[in-house]
């Protein structure tokens, strides 16, 4: 008999490109080097008191299971941070999520079959590609360029990839992992080419409102005759400092589409009640927070740049949004230099974590002398986390 | 261009047979009638103050991404509370999960590829049906019977569905739905299969706890041999009455299940933070606290089952763990009696809710006549919401 085996999609599933490098990093701190984390983008920042106090007020004696479409309160204040924002969505549209993961994982699963094809612009974000592989779904990367900040390409390059298999174009604007604000032509473009070939746009709205300059993303739904195509997957992670709530949404006009994400959710029950019932206030009144957040990651995203350029060799564009920056580094290979950053660099008993873009790319090959960056540390820690970076180039390209 | 359409897995999802009655109760409520809920099984028990302290006391101010295995005090607490069974399981083979619903999704899509199988005792637990279809696993429904409590069928009878697609056999034990507690000999008996036939074997061990009259599980983890191929999915949910709180587990010695769950739970980041915290104290000492839940469902067993002996019709044996009964009932179509019901009886403005048992059975036409119950209501609820179903009965069949 042969040794009993995992499943195929398993074996094929990629790890996590920003958490494999985890045990290097653990082996530096036990021998005592402080280590920056640029690596993850898990903000550093506090989750807002209104947020705390409600976990710490949470009234019951019963931890009940949550309806599974979401409490009504977190379904409201979702509805309500949409009609905020100008979207046209209704309590009957929404579905509250464990995270903006769950709900891709929904979404995925209730657009694509076993083979179907999603498109993404590579570099995109890890999560789309263990996603896919769960679901038997193959992605298909458009590539962008780090000379040009990641611009779609065009139209006719994203056509080529579109077949009688394709389902779903998936666009994070702002975009994780690079920062990029797509342009309204280019958001335009997307919702053409979605109407034309008649496939879902899965739009990631995690980082929606963290733009800088001013400038704005111009959101699908503004599209009113791609609402029955467009699923939006969104998240609290980010905007309000609350990664560990684990509390996203999932937003379409599409009625089968909400349906079957509904019966999906049956699966699982629901999500965690407190968590859900603490974000309320901050979804139904989100302006006023984000606008502080937005301004402290302009200015760190200044000061990213202003530092990044001090590396001799390093090229980027200025990113417009989120809080992320991929640079080309003058090194040979990013995975083996993010593991000298923890094995064997250190100055002053500091280093620096950070992950390589190879991981967000799934043609290989790709991303070889590019990193990934979340700038999620206060101004002086960044400062000094991106000149650790500045001088391990230098030793790392002296050793060899 | 024809329409947009859904995935054929989301079309082919069955919507969850314990929540799709929901619309009939809220009318009910709102016609002033008050509805005792047999249909699901949330606790009405309070959440013991050790997990609302912490909640209440959670001292970060950030709420942050946990590990995807896990906070390392919450795989701790599961260590602890498997080696306070006897179990051989280390940190290394637990990943904590959002409730025991996502530890089956993740243990079923490492097991099996789309069009593989895994074998059920039918009737059995929804979600498998649910995260079968997410999945595209085939499930293979062996079927037991209320007239002899639904025990598990001659060896040969379960080795006819076995083929070369067949990955696993899971098993509820206590059972959902049944109440069943499945002897040391049919336990036996399904490990010997699964060690013949090279089949893994999810075990779902979250009412492990919970049996009667001084009877005990045999634990699959017992079979030194089977070790390899055991996957155990767990919860705090039912015997912590804190469904709310999501979280869970998965176990096993195989360290490529363990890792490939792991790339799946990197693919949605973490689980809950402050609730994988808040369980911690009660995982670490279990037994005092699940002795007095075992005590309190025993007594609420004895009240149904002393109760149900009153309806003429009706047939069952005494269910020995979990807190379910799935009794025959001399109505023609649960499905139509569950929702009369909701709809059309009322006893001084009362009623009762229940699951009809067409649900739990993936074969079409079995449970016409059987209902599940779930005796999460206290004592004089319970005889009153019998008493109900009693009452029901009879003027439902005399209006036919």
């Amino acid at each position: 008999m042969a040794k009993i085996s995992i499943s195929k999609r398993a074996a094929v599933t990629p790890a996590s490109a920003i958490r494999k490098l985890v045990p290097f990093a653990d082996t530096a701190k036990k021998k005592g080097i402080r280590v920056y984390h640029l690596n993850i983008g898990q903000p550093d920042l506090p989750t807002p008191p209104e947020i705390m106090n409600l976990i710490r007020k949470f009234p019951d004696k019963t931890l009940e299971y949550a309806p599974s479409s979401g409490m009504p309160e977190t379904v409201s204040a979702w509805t309500a941070f949409f009609q905020n924002k100008g979207f046209p969505y209704k309590k009957e549209d929404i579905l509250v999520t464990s995270g903006g993961s769950e709900a891709l994982i929904f979404t995925v699963m209730a657009i694509a079959d076993p083979g179907d094809e999603i498109i993404v612009f590579e570099p995109f974000y890890t999560s789309y590609a263990i996603i896919a592989a769960m679901s038997n779904v193959i992605l298909r990367p458009v590539r962008t360029h780090v000379e040009d900040g990641f611009r779609l390409p065009d139209k006719k390059l994203i056509e080529n990839k579109i077949n009688r298999k394709t389902k779903a174009l998936i666009l994070c604007n702002p975009n994780n992992p690079t920062g990029t604000l797509y342009t309204d032509e280019e958001v335009r473009m997307l919702a053409d080419l979605a109407l034309k070939y008649n496939l879902f746009i899965i739009s990631d709205e995690t980082y929606q409102e963290i733009v800088f300059d001013g400038k704005k993303v111009l959101p699908f739904s503004n599209f009113k005759d791609l609402l029955p195509q467009l699923v939006i997957t969104d998240s609290v992670s980010k905007r309000f400092n609350s990664c560990g709530a684990r509390v996203g949404c999932v937003a379409s006009r599409n009625r089968e589409i909400m349906a079957a994400i509904l019966k999906f959710a049956q699966g699982r029950l629901s999500v965690a009640t407190v968590d859900q019932l603490a974000v309320v206030p901050l979804l139904n009144n989100h302006e006023d927070y984000v606008t502080g957040i937005r301004k402290i990651y302009q200015n760190r995203r200044d000061t990213v740049v202003r530092e990044l350029e001090k590396i001799e060799g390093a090229a980027f564009r200025t990113p417009m949004g989120a809080f992320y920056i991929i640079p080309t580094l003058p090194v040979d290979d990013s995975d083996r230099f993010a593991q000298y950053l923890l094995e064997k660099f250190s100055d002053k008993k500091e280093t620096v974590m950070i992950a390589p873009a190879t991981g967000f790319y799934k043609t290989p090959e790709l991303g070889r002398k590019e990193i990934r960056i979340a700038y999620v540390l206060e101004q002086r820690k960044l400062e000094r986390a991106i000149d650790l970076l500045n001088i391990a180039v230098r030793q790392y390209n002296r050793l060899k």
